[in-house]
């Protein structure tokens, strides 16, 4: 006797999966950039997929392919669902694409059961996410909420081509991508799907969690000038070391990110000048990345690490100067979105585990239109941004039936 | 009324020592390589303030410039005066050429005076200290030493030239240089006079110190190996930072060598991988150097070093390679002859200080022939292998003088 496991749902998110993953710009590996031939490509499959779960399909003016599920009565109000199908250079195959097939997969389950909810869905497959070909990201989300910048039209391309020209020969309007801002009173929320791309999850054990909000996220440029010298000739009490300067920097940083919750920060630069073994460094210049899903925490955060920075490089004698290069508010989920998702994860059967973003996620420009909730799906060893990225298929599962019930259950943030 | 202060023994060190900076391989800076134009330029010059100092000059086999000054009695015994005639590129003028000029002008006013010691002087005008046009060092002071490999001679230069081909159209004689090993029963010791290189004696407001020994140093190449991640997505408690933890290990470097008196140690490159402003390092290169004037003080700093630093990693949960890749011993100074150095600056009226060599000199070959001496002149601050490069005539002047008053009252260290 043998226990069939039906993972329907995750097998064809799976399956579907890999044939997206088939439509890439460079051969042997997933590129599929803004605008491209794989995009196009792309859009060509999921459309077809949004067809036969029982969705109109339209592409908009900023090349977002938007399927729309209408809802019991002829309600103006709708709920968006969906994600991304840009990706980056050898990129994975589950990064955005899983949020787009599995909310298809979801309405399909709908449609198959001859189910209307008392409102419309809409899938929305993005086109730009990435933010890897042109010098702006998020066009089709800022649309949407209102917030895309026409200017971003001029950006060009590493071959010369504007965002403008690119979007016209793809069949997109850039005169109309300002015109595509939707009325908020119109928008119930967006709900998205999307693998944690860190490693929380799966030492949790959890195949799901439940977002709390999109970190803001502050970046630094530290350079440190000391005093160079001759590595056998200047005693350790006559040294002004920027290197070791910046060691203690380092640890600081890492100590501050540990002091709150959910505050991560990250030194992944240094360079020490001139760089030679035998010469002490006399100057160094190092990045930091603060990020935290709330604002006033790293706010607090960032004033602490500038007054701690300053201090150690007073007490060594060193220059140190801190440019900040980056700053980013957090875009917090709608508790009342947390709550309902982590209900029906709790439904399933499943320990709640609320956690923060630490990437960049569409739902970042839709929050200025309307609230926002975002379900994790545990992804192995945290890896993102890799071909070896790999979510499995009974976690997919999970996530697609979490967000059926999610959908059959959903109260309105906002009145129908 | 006005004094009149008479630095006429430093004001010729000094004008002598700008009339061979003048004598170049590389137009507008001083780069004067071993057994080049330049080099043969200055082995004339040199000669001739030899031979008008009262010396017998001639080149050696290994292209070493020597003037001899008899003694009283036609002794065999003599005392090795000197310092080298070569340069780093783009070099300061005192580096090398002060002690041969220096050496040259006590010479000159025992002769002025019809003076003659119990023994005779002879001063070294090396031509390869450096080490910088062929894959060896030291050539000249390893030969009298008896220390010379002859396989050396095989050493190419950047042009494909051999140091055999160089030395013979040069002048010497690749075949005899062996043979230039000095029996060591002919040989009181060599005292060499040199600029600091280091901010010491600058920081003590000393014109003169005695160096204790030439530092032995040893140098390590660490890999630190954690895990690379996503700035955002990773919390702070399940990270593996590698640069983290090279952060901790720079900073116990600097405490292992503040923890023992002249003992110094430098991260003078470091490199973090993958090197993106939001991506964890997960690997870290970085390089060790770290020297003492005394060998059991150096292999318990490494042993201590070598203990700590894989127990910071294993605190961390990273991997570290720990390579050595250099290590040479110190060549101490003989006790007597740092007595008698230092009662002559005692004499001179000034505050003896005695200090480690941390950079290489040629005494290190000679240490295995003789006693070894070295009197240190400061250098502004502490600059060398520069253009900057800079000793005062005042200071040069009162190492010439205490090197003379050390010659006339020498009490050999070998008996006479």
């Amino acid at each position: 006797m043998s226990v069939v496991v039906d993972f329907s749902l995750g097998a064809t998110v799976q399956a579907r999966l890999a044939e997206l993953a088939r439509l890439t710009d460079e051969p042997g590996c997933l590129t599929r950039l803004y605008l491209s031939p794989a995009h196009r490509q792309a859009v060509a499959l999921v459309k077809d997929w949004m067809t036969a779960a029982g969705m109109s399909v339209a592409l908009d003016a900023a090349a977002t392919l938007i399927g729309r599920y209408a809802g019991r009565q002829a309600s103006h109000q709708t709920l968006l669902l969906g994600s991304h199908i840009d990706t980056v250079r050898s990129a994975g195959r589950y990064d955005g694409a899983l949020g787009v097939v599995a909310a298809i997969e979801a309405v399909a389950a709908l449609h198959r059961a001859g189910e209307r909810l008392p409102f419309a869905l809409e899938v929305l497959a993005f086109g730009d996410e990435e933010g890897v070909r042109f010098p702006t990201t998020l066009t089709g989300s800022r649309a949407l909420a209102g917030g895309f910048d026409p200017a971003a039209l001029d950006g060009r391309d590493g071959d010369g081509i504007s965002l403008a020209e690119a979007l016209r020969a793809f069949g997109g309007l850039p005169d109309r991508v300002t015109a595509l801002a939707r009325p908020p009173e119109t928008v119930l929320g967006y709900v998205e799907l999307h693998i944690e791309q860190g490693p929380v999850l799966e030492a949790a054990d959890l195949p799901l969690g439940i977002v709390t909000a999109i970190n803001g996220a502050t970046r630094y440029r530290a350079t440190i000038v000391g005093a160079p010298g001759h590595a056998g000739t200047v005693p350790m009490g006559l040294r002004r070391d920027a290197l070791a300067a910046a060691a203690e920097m380092v640890l600081a940083v890492e100590r501050i990110a540990r002091g709150a919750k959910d505050l991560v920060a990250t030194v992944g630069r240094i360079e020490a000048s001139p760089g030679a073994v035998n010469v002490i460094p006399g100057m160094v210049r190092f990045t930091i990345d603060l990020r935290a899903p709330d604002d006033s925490t790293r706010a607090s955060a960032c004033a602490a690490l500038s007054a701690e920075l300053q201090a150690l490089a007073a007490l060594r004698d060193v220059e140190l100067a801190l440019e900040q290069t980056h700053d980013a508010p957090a875009a917090p989920c709608d508790p009342r979105l947390i709550g309902q998702l982590e209900a029906a994860v709790v439904r399933a059967g499943l320990r709640p585990l609320r956690l923060p973003s630490g990437a960049g996620h569409d739902g970042m420009a839709l929050a200025r239109l309307c609230p926002i909730g975002m379900l994790f799906v545990r992804c192995r060893r945290g890896l993102s941004h890799h071909p070896d990225e790999f979510a499995a298929t009974a976690d997919i599962d999970r996530a697609v039936q979490v967000l059926l019930d999610f959908l059959r259950r959903f109260q309105p943030v906002r009145a129908l």
